[in-house]
């Protein structure tokens, strides 16, 4: 069984999870979570979510960056495993610090990289190309996906404001 | 002491470090990377480090985002620790995905606070306002810090363009 205990070790100004065997020191940091907003004229694509949290609302394809990943590669991947899509990213939408949950999100603009073939993976009920106006703003599973749809339609204009672009919560 | 293995979790596609007595699954996620350029009448903020890697090299002031910080605060406080000033940000500068140590490192523009103060904090030898052309190119620490000095020169103008401000190596 692992002992581990709150601790700050020599040298910092932290507490960490330290371990009293074998003085391991288990440092915990803020996880990216990557994600697209993929269109195909005008429509975006949604997943209604197969999982907790807020299974059975619809979200935009995006999950916690593996290691090695570079957020692009992190951003393809979850839209192949959610909406069994292909997809070329054309340019970062915004930054979202989840503070609570130690989680940075980042959302990229995207296409399919051939026509729009796609359908839903292991963890989506269905997926969907929504026209803006016929987007279930009710049933949108968190507040960055809308705050992601929001910037996305708004465009690249932005990007040279940090504070319109990057937003912590 | 702890008895971790990897295994691929139920319901997984990866191994993953998991505790053979009671379960608990280590995920492991790339850590963020929080820094800044600090400019001063066209001159920028560098610190030659005082611990390894490459000690006695210079360095912007960067370091791991802590839990529950925003990109932003984590590269104020690292300026702060660093190099003792306080700081204004006031954009992004580059995104860097070192892949093999599975960091994603981000750069943001930033101006001081009040006047130009600053000084050395722990893990500095000196910290030192240089002119572009007096920049010790051949003794700077880490190959993002080149790249970020090169995009901070280079303006805001490529903040629309994915594959000029995100890089991966």
């Amino acid at each position: 069984m692992s002992h581990f205990s709150r601790k700050i070790p020599k040298g910092d100004s932290r507490e960490r999870e330290v371990c009293e065997d074998c003085g391991y020191i288990a440092y915990e940091n803020p996880k990216i979570v990557a994600g697209a907003v993929v269109s195909h004229e005008g429509q975006i694509l949604l997943c209604r979510r197969a999982i907790e949290p807020r299974s059975g609302f619809w979200t935009l394809p995006a999950g916690y960056l593996e290691l090695h990943e570079q957020p692009e590669e992190g951003a393809r991947r979850e839209v192949r495993e959610e909406a069994c899509a292909e997809v070329v990213l054309e340019g970062l939408i915004g930054i979202y610090t989840v503070s609570r949950l130690s989680q940075v999100q980042m959302f990229f603009r995207a296409r399919f990289a051939g026509g729009p073939a796609f359908g839903a993976g292991e963890e989506t009920l269905e997926a969907r190309l929504f026209a803006w106006e016929d987007i279930p703003w009710a049933e949108i599973a968190f507040p960055s996906v809308t705050w992601t749809l929001e910037l996305w339609r708004a465009g690249l204009d932005g990007m040279t404001d940090l504070a319109r672009f990057s937003k912590k919560v």
